[in-house]
Parts: C-alpha cells; structure tokens; sequence
C-alpha cells in the first residue's frame, strides 16, 4: 500500500463518519511543544502561537504528514490556577489577549490544513470557573465569546474537550450548537465517572440528549483505562437507544495505577512520565481495539508525539485503504530493519517481534507501578 | 538568573574551552526526526535536509534555544547497510548526492546558528568499507570528500564521531587536521573499549597524539556508562602524560544492561526505547557528573530531544552565569507547579522532589532490563 | 511484654469469640511439607500423616510455638484429580485408608495442643465430586463418613474450608452441624465470589442460615484481597442483619493479578510463587488490617510459614496481653539487630525501616505482575 | 530412575571427590530455623541444639532425605557483636558453654547421618577478634579449642567456612590440618576478593598451600556471583598448577546488586529477603552451571530450604546415577502437574515451562535491585 498520492476531496466531519470512515485525530501541543521549549509546564498556555508560530505550525505539519484527518486549533486554556485571569481574559505571564491567541491558531492550523484534506477543529475546554461557582450563564459567556472567533475563522468543526463534569460538558455543547457546525465533545474522565459520580454512560447520555454528534474522552487517561470508558459510554448510549458517533484520544502515557484523578495525581506527573510513554505498537494495538469497539474518531492528547499518530493511521491503513505521508519513512512493523548487517537486529523486521516484546525501563532500582497523590 | 539578553560575542570552540567555558552541545537529530516523520529508522540518513529542510531548521533552532553552544551539520552517514552506496556517493531509496545533502546540512546549521552565537560543526563518522578491509587510503579519501564540503562552507570546527575501531578513528582525525580547523572526535564505545579490545584510555592516547583537541564518546551507551568510559579516557590521558579537552554525547536513553555492542543490541532497538528515556532531571544529574569529572564539552545524542539540552545548561547555569532562552518557558526545578491549585502538585515544586523521585514505569508486565542480543 | 509464662485454660472456639477475643490460626501445611519433602505438589495429600509423623508433629509444634491457638488436623483433601479415588476412599499413588489418614492426623494435632491451650480443629473440604454432578446425599455421605472420624477423637470444633461453590458449603456446614461442635466455614473465593457468581455478602448470609458459627474466606487470595472479600462478606452480613464471627486464612503469597480463579491459575503456581511470598512485616500489617475489619480468627494458609504466624500473634499483642512463644528468637520490629558491628545495620532495627522498605526482587529480567492463564 | 532402595557403604569425602563423584552439601541451619522459631536474627547462634534438639534433628533429616551427602554439625558462631563472649565462651543471651552446644551438635548431625551414608563435617568460620587484631596464637587457640570436641566426636571431616579475610582462613585451616582428617575451606567473598583485596584465584592458592583438600566459598552471595568468584579461584590455581577440589555453598537468594560486602549490605536484609528466593529451577541451573564449571562439592547456605537442596540432587541425578529419597515427593519438572484437572496447569508440566519462566514478584510497588548500605 502505497502512501497518498493523489488529492483528497475534502469531506465534512460528518460526512466521514456517516458514511463509515475512520478519522484520524491529531496529538498532545502541550506536552509536545514543552519538550521543544515553548510551552511552560504548570501554566500549560498556548500563546506560542503568537510567540513562536512556526514552531506550532511544524507541529501541525508533522501530524497531517502523519495521517491526522483533524488539526485541532491550539487554544487549550483550562489550566486551574489562572481563573482570575480568565475572567479579565488576559493571560497569567504574558500580555496577548486570549482573542488574539485564538484567532492566530485558527489561521495556523488552516494553514496547515490547507496543504492536505484535513479539517480544523476549533476547541474549547472547562472553564476554571465552575469549580467556584456554578453560574451558568457566565460561563456559558466565555464559551460564546471564544466561538465567535471559530465562527468568524469558519473552522470545519468544534471540540468541548476536557470536562470533569458533565453538567458543564452539557452547556459547552448547548453554546456550541448556536452556529450549526458539528460538534464533538469529549470528558477527561475514567470509568469511575465525572467528578460528581456521574457514570460514564449517563455522561454520554446527556450529551447525546445535549445535541453532540460525537461523544468520548481526552487526556487524563492512558489508552486501555480510555477504551474502557469508551466501552461503559457506548453501553450507555446502547441502554438509551441512542446514536453517536464515538471518539477517543487518550493520553500517550500508559497509567494502569492512576485513580479517579487520572495522570496529573501520579507522582510523576508532569516530568518525569517518560518511563510510561507509549510505543508506537502500544498505539497500534489500541488503534485496532478502539476500532472494535465501534470507535471511528481515533486521536491522542499528552505524550501522542506525530509518530504515534502515524500508529494509528498505520494500523487502520486496510479500513482507510491508503498510508499517510509520514509512512514514507517507516517500513510496517520494523520492516526497515531487514537490511541491517547484524543477523540480529534484522530478526527484529517482523510483527511478531514488536509485537511480543515486552520492552524493559532500563531502570532496576525504580517500581513499575505508582500510588496516586491525594 | 535572568535568560540571556544581549548578543554574545562568536568565539571559536578551542578559545572556549582553553578560558575554562562549559561548552554545551546539541542532541540526537535521527531519533528526533524518526519520531517527527522525516528520518526513516533502519536507513537512518540525513536526507531531509533537502527533502525537508523546514524540519531539521526548526530541530536546529529548537536545540539553539535549548542552550547548544555548537550546531552539528546533519549530515551523520554511517548505516553500515548502504557500503555500496557509500562507494557511489548515491543514498539508498532516493536519488540525491552525497555532496548535495551535505552542503545543504551546513547550509541549515549555519543559517540557524546566525540567529546566535553558536559554532557550527561539520561531522564525519566512520565508514561501512572499514569492517570489510582495511584500505587506509580509500577510506581517508572519503573521509577528504565530505571534507571538501565543510572548507568550502567555512564551519567552525570538525567533529568525527561514532567510532568502534580506534584506527578507522585515528585516520579521520589525521585527514580532518589537514584544513587547520579544531578538531574532535568521538567514539562509540562503552568502559570495554574498542571492537578490537583496545581501551578507552589507550584510544585516547591515540587520538589525542594524532592531533586531535578534543577527545571523547557519543552514542551507543547511556549516561552512566558513558561517564565511565570517559573516566577510564581521562585516566588514560593523565597517566600518558597528555592534555586534550574532554567531550561527551551520551544517549538520552538508560543501558545499564547493554553489552559491549550498545543499546543496538538492546531487543528494544530501535522502536521499543520509550521506557528507557531519561528524564530532565537525569540529565541534570549527567550534566553535573560530567563538569566534576572535568569534562566540558556536554551534549547528548540519539534519544536527547532540546528540553535535554535545556538540562543541560539549566543544571550549568551557575558556572555559564545565564540560562538558556528556552528556560522562559521552563521553571526551575519544577518550579512553574507551585501555582497548581490542588496542594499535593504544588508540593512537586521543589528539587528534592524530582532529585529523588523513583519514576515508575507503568508497565507492571515488563521487566526493568533486557538481555542483549548476540 | 514477655513471652507468655504460666499455663493458660483452654476454653473454646466461641466463648474466645464472644468474650472478644483474638484467634490466631495457623499456617499452611502443604506448601511448607512440600518445601521440606513430605507432600507431593500437585496430588496434595496428607500421608505423611502416618508416612512421616515426626514431620507432621514439628510443623504443629513451630505453629502452636508460633502464637497459633487453633491446630488444624491435616486433613485436607480436595485435589481435583483424585474423585475416583475419593469415592472409595483409596488415595492415590500410596495405600493408606482415608479413615486411617484422618484419625492420625487427629492424634498428632491433639498430641502437640495438649502441649499448650491450643484446640484442635478437625478440617475437611470440598469434594471433587460436586463439579460432576450435585448429588447432595452422595457429599454429604462423605462428610459425615470424616466427620465420624473427628467425632470420635473428640476434636474441639470443626472447619469446613476451600469451598468454591457456596451450594456445596452450605451441605457441609449442615453435615457438621449434626454433631454439635462449632462450626467454622471459609471459602476459597474472593471478591468476584463463587464459581457460581454467588457475590460474597450473599455466600455469607446463605453460611450463616446455614448454622455455621465462624465464616470467613481461605486460600487462593493474597493477605489484601482476601481482606477485600472479608469486607464483602461482613456488609452482607450486617446487610441482612445477621451476626456471625470473622475469620481469615489467606495465602502467604502476593496476588494482586490473579483473577477470579486465585493464584492456581497464576503462571508462578505452584513451583516458581518464591517471589511473592510475604515478609512478616506484610503479614503485621495484614494482621492489623483484618482486625480493624473486625475479624478475630486471623490465620493463614498456603505460603504461610511459622514465622508469619508469629507475625500476627506480635502484632496483635497488645490486644491479646501477650507474645507468643517464639517471640524468645524474635526482636520486635527487628531490635534484634541493634548489637550489629556494622552501623548501617544498626540504623535497621527499628519499625518505620522495615514498615516502609519496598523490598527488591533482585530479578531485574522479571516482572512484577503476571497474566492469569484461562 | 527410582528413589535409592539399599544401603550404600560410607566412604570418606576425600574417596568420593578423587572418585570423581558429585557431593550434595546440605542447606543453611541460621535462616531456616530463625523462620520456624528456635534461632534469634542478629544473634545467629545454634543454641537450638540443645534447647530444641528435635527441631534440629527433623532439619538435619530433611536436608539428609532431599540428598545431601554432607550433614554439617550446627556450630555456627561468627557473628560480629559477640567478640567478648567469644573470649570468655559465653553466648550472649543464655548460659550453654560454647563446647556444650559444639558438642550436642555433633550427636544430633551423627544420629541423623547413621540413618543414612552420610558423612558428618565439623564446621568453624571466622572469629570476631581478628578485625580487632591479629593475634595468630590467640585465634589459633580458638580454633583448637572447637576442633577438640570434633576430634572427640570423631567426625567425618572439618569445614573452615564464612571467611572474609585470606590470612585467618589459612590459620584456620593449618590447625583444622592438626588432626589429619580432610579440611575443607570456604570464603564468604565475592569476585573482587577479600576484604583485604586479596583476589579470590590468589585466596585459592595460599588455601591451596596451606594444605586445604577442598576450596570455595560459602554464604554472602547468590549462585551467579558465587559461581563467578569459583571461576577465579579455579583458574587461580591452575595458574599456580595447584590442584584441589572445588566447593560451592551460596546463598539461596538473587544478589546481582550486592557490593563486595554481600547480602548483608542490601537493604534486605535479614527480614526482607523474601522476594529474592531462588525457586528449585534456578537451583537446578545453579547445580548443572557448578558441575559444568568442575566444581563437584554443591551445597547451600543461608535460604536454602530442603526443597532446594533437593533440587542439586535432581539435577545431577544423572552423573550421580540415582533419586534423593524426597524425589518420592517430587515429579521431576513439575510432572506432578500432569493429572490437574484444569488444563492450562496440565501445560505447566513439562520442562520448558519451568526452565523458561519469569516469575513476578507480585509487588508492583517494589524495584527489582536496591543499592546496598555503605
């Protein structure tokens, strides 16, 4: 199977999945751009897009040559600890006004998006509100004013990603439905449910009833605690006689030991997570099993670098009937080794081989699993 | 202490490091650009720098504002696979000259490396032809080919480096004097020294009485074991009666179990590493190891992505007296958490916590080291 | 507090219970005479009753020494492999009559308790027949033909122990019910429950309709998820309103992955479990969490050694108002150790070194969790 | 191949190694019974002998029925804290007379070998004092004083055995020479040598030369380390062209992580040793590695439980031409699993299974190496 040659017409959102395409998410700007150097940890802010926009437009670059379907704005902005400064809309550290950042990042991931088929998602997430509060109307205030850039920016579709609760998952759909655009919706949280003891199925429930056409969950969780949610999600809309199209992008970070919290209340969160990330056949094993599980909408958040993307358009290349760019320089299952001079390393050119392996830390001295904070 | 402002003043390497400076050098460019889409593993050649040259330009920039004092042209063509190749000077799998893609590497370092005051090194490594025969003078006029290339673009020093045999190391230092540039070289080699057994200090003699200022090992082995292998170098030295600066590149990856081969023999070569990255903080802790040790030439190699190099020169800080730019987007020591609203993340903002963190690896299946191959 | 001096009177199973006290069983048989020759894995039998009776009659006196107040006759008898054997009572691989078997093993437990206050408890098990067919009048035959044997040896109560299946529990509760003395039921299950999906607060209740006086779990669960079915066990009850003693023999062994089925179904069992077994600092801490359970028959099973036992007879002291004899050979929290040359074994002698000591496996090539087979 | 049935004739140790026939060493007497309860962690002293003669003698049996060729008296008095009672011959903690307790333990292991055709070895190791000073009569005397109750006894030989420094094992050896039965002498090193820096190949030949009959060493090390420092002494002396035969007694415990100082620096020990004990497979790979190596006096020492010493016996069987007598409680590579009910425990019995298995340690929290103390 060749990589893509030709061009692609591009589809809607809905369209794709209507009509049984898998999409292909995009992965994490925060954790990635913070290994390049322009992203501060702890503030998680996305003004390199004003700052340092090439820097976010090779990102861009990099996942649609890796098979993302979507590039999503890079406008996340929950952090917890800048409510303040989200009422005033001016940014803890810097000086850009929160329009001006989001109407950048639209015009880079439209740049980008440009040069392939794919659509630009423009996101919204949590507030840092609601956990003081719960006035609706105020919040639902920040949510309007942030989509009135995507509206006017024309993005293909828009993402509420990262609710803990679904009470406010539900009023970021209700905003986001004033334009017509589609829209997904996702909550960053595991199968014991949102922050109130909402169940993941009823979550889905309610955002189904809400008005989203794609429901699922981002971030906070690895990829098999994520396609358990996603399971408990799809049962729940199941029991309600509900339809939606599912949608997953979990973290790149494996987080068996993490509790209710996700990864943020392991002890090694935020820096010292490398021992957890994910290979690229951890993500092609999880790319076939959110596939079984109904799943279309496959993606990633933090620790999803491009080349795991690339996993996942990979594994799905026989559903999607060609490989993304990026497989140019990637032969399937470690292919590329069999022309290597030592008889060993070329054993390694087969699937069951990564399949199998078992790949050790290189670290004696520290434990496999962790207890969570808190 | 504040990044740094003005324009520093271009001195030469040797200038550096004769007034006592810590020299910090760049990270990995294959297994960067393996993961961002642009280098094929197995293949391992640098020939984005015409195919993609946005790409390697921003690794570049992104190490340049980590804190590298020098930006090595990516032109490492040392896959022992493509010998024939080498002979033509045709790359495997495309068609570009070998004198095409080197002159474009120096092109990309250089136009980077205006943007600061770093050096720009042209690199040469050791031949595939050398296991196959010993021919001295077909292999040093390859070595003069690529050359050829660095004086015609004026980099500031030459870097010959990944060497397993002393001798093949020997003649490269020997053909790299003839244009008057500094010089350094680095073999690959663990504490066991070369392939034909010839230890890490007499291997230093060696290369330091063929001219070469600077002396010491990249690749193949991780933090620890390399500062081993550069003790055992200095030692050498010492006990000769020689003086030459000292040079490390380690992997950003954990080997304690590797045998005298390297991480190559590692069954997790080259796609199942993940486990095996070094944290900041790690590296931090290389960095320190390596200036008591006397070394002053400190950068890394595969699997050191920039926010390792920002290790680097954050940990040196104190003796350099500035921090590199991409430290505003990093808080010291974890630092950039103590504004966390939850307590038990803002209790993470402090060094002893990172110092002494033992970070699982959440793979409770896997082992912590592997058996080499071979 | 001393090792206990003076004879202390024996009262019985319940006036122990009702008065509040803290039982303290003994430990496994099987696994520690398979570890000193006498008992054949896989087959699981008791000859060495009559075979090897001074083996048989140290391991009783180590346990009763250890803090043990219950002897348990080493009567065990439930290998899946023997049914037809069962049926005529003709055990496998040797030609020992059952009944012949059974009263020695009564003779040897009440010679080593008469020693001390310890009871003896007569003990018998599942049968193999009940997986091929339910015959209730066919098992329950067999009880009593063992409960005939404990009857006329005048043991001071009975245990029906390692039931899968609660149907079967229940006929033998009421079979031992017949004669009069206590009776005490534990089920090997955890908290999935029975073979039979039976939860474990619904197994209890069902027990205690039954007559049965003492209930609890035993075997095939670690210390921490036998204490989770215990919690089950004891909601259930309360749940129902129903009142019945606590009691717990859990393996000596780590079991954290082991799925429904126990750590029979564990890769490691029966002949690579070293790994797994606990220090006497886990089984304090076991000790100190099933007595804030409320449970107060505290004892073990396979895996557990006299020194386990020793290890909840220590623990709970305190509230017992004494130590066990063994406690002559045993610094409390490892003081012995504080005569020690060496400073740093010194510094060990102390609780919160061995509370917090995450001990090394000294297996790097290993992992620390397996997946069950079937 | 069947259990042995008839007599076999008692013939000297020095007959049966210049024959060429393998010698089992039994197991070790401090660790195994500190966990049945009659020895005091710390202390390490064999006053068991005549206060618990019977749990004494049922060891003694047991290591005697798991193969062992050598019954070793339970004399064992090296522990550092005792160095004034050792001058005045009082034990701490009780009131025995040192050569009362040296000589109970003579008759218990002689009563236990008539039973068989086992040999009775005589066994002194190291003083407290020589660390203090050097005093050759003065330590000497000690020696002779214990060596006068093992000539009155008339055992079969004499074992000098946990020796850290070469010079007072040679003293220990030229008195044990005094009464002309063979002298068997270990060292409890490593392979960086004595604690003098003595190279085990060096420690061998002053043994050699001191008129040792039978060379190795004991405790302080697991099989792979020990077996390492074997090698040394082996070639030690045949570069001296010294000739004698080889003995290993390690520990039955994995430490790849111990410095020169052993077991005791890991953090471990003594009470948290546990997930670091050796199953039988890795015992039996222990045994075919020492035989293969030339060594044919195997034992073990602290953790070698029966079963383990079993495990030598089983896989030498064929050179030794017959079965232990607890083999008749032991189906060679688990084939006593083969009539399980459950199928997937059937698999388990056969070799490959065993000799391949990996086995978890169930402590997902737990490292697997720990740094040793000072």
């Amino acid at each position: 199977m060749a990589p893509a040659g030709g061009p692609r017409v591009k589809k809607g959102i809905l369209e794709r999945l209507n009509s049984g395409e898998v999409v292909v998410g995009d992965g994490g700007f925060l954790f990635s751009l913070e290994k390049r150097g322009f992203v501060k940890a702890g503030l998680w802010t996305p003004e390199a897009v004003v700052e340092y926009p090439s820097a976010v437009r090779q990102l861009h670059t990099e996942f649609l040559r890796a098979g993302a379907d979507v590039l999503q704005t890079f406008t996340f902005s929950a952090a917890e600890d800048r409510m303040e400064n989200k009422v005033t809309g001016v940014w803890v550290g810097n000086s850009y006004e929160e329009q001006t950042v989001n109407a950048a990042a639209c015009d880079l991931a439209q740049e980008v998006a440009d040069g392939g088929a794919a659509l630009v998602a423009g996101g919204i997430c949590q507030t840092s509100l609601y956990k003081y509060h719960k006035d609706e109307t105020r919040i639902k205030n920040i949510f309007r004013l942030q989509l009135g850039v995507f509206a006017r920016k024309h993005v293909d579709f828009l993402i509420a990603e990262y609710f803990e609760h679904v009470e406010e998952a539900v009023w970021a759909v209700e905003v986001l439905r004033e334009v017509g655009a589609p829209v997904a919706v996702t909550m960053c949280i595991g199968p014991e449910g949102d922050m109130h003891g909402v169940t993941p199925g009823e979550c889905a429930v309610r955002l189904s009833r809400a008005g989203a056409n794609i429901i699922g969950v981002n971030c906070r969780f690895g990829p098999w605690t994520s396609l358990q949610t996603m399971k408990l999600m799809k049962e729940g809309l199941r029991d309600a006689g509900l339809q939606a199209h599912l949608m997953v992008q979990c973290l790149g970070f494996h987080t068996p030991d993490c509790g209710k919290g996700g990864f943020v209340d392991l002890p090694e969160y935020p820096f010292g997570l490398e021992p957890r990330v994910a290979t690229r056949w951890d993500i092609q094993k999880y790319a076939r099993e959110a596939y079984n599980l109904g799943v279309r909408y496959i993606g990633g958040c933090c620790g999803f670098e491009p080349y795991h993307i690339r996993a996942i358009a990979e594994e799905l290349a026989p559903e999607r009937g060609f490989l993304p760019p990026a497989s140019e320089k990637h032969g399937s299952w470690g292919s590329g080794l069999d022309m290597h001079t030592k008889p060993w390393i070329r054993a390694r050119a087969r699937r069951e081989y990564w399949e199998t392996l078992l790949p050790a830390s290189g670290r004696p001295f520290c434990p496999s699993l962790s207890k969570p904070d808190a």
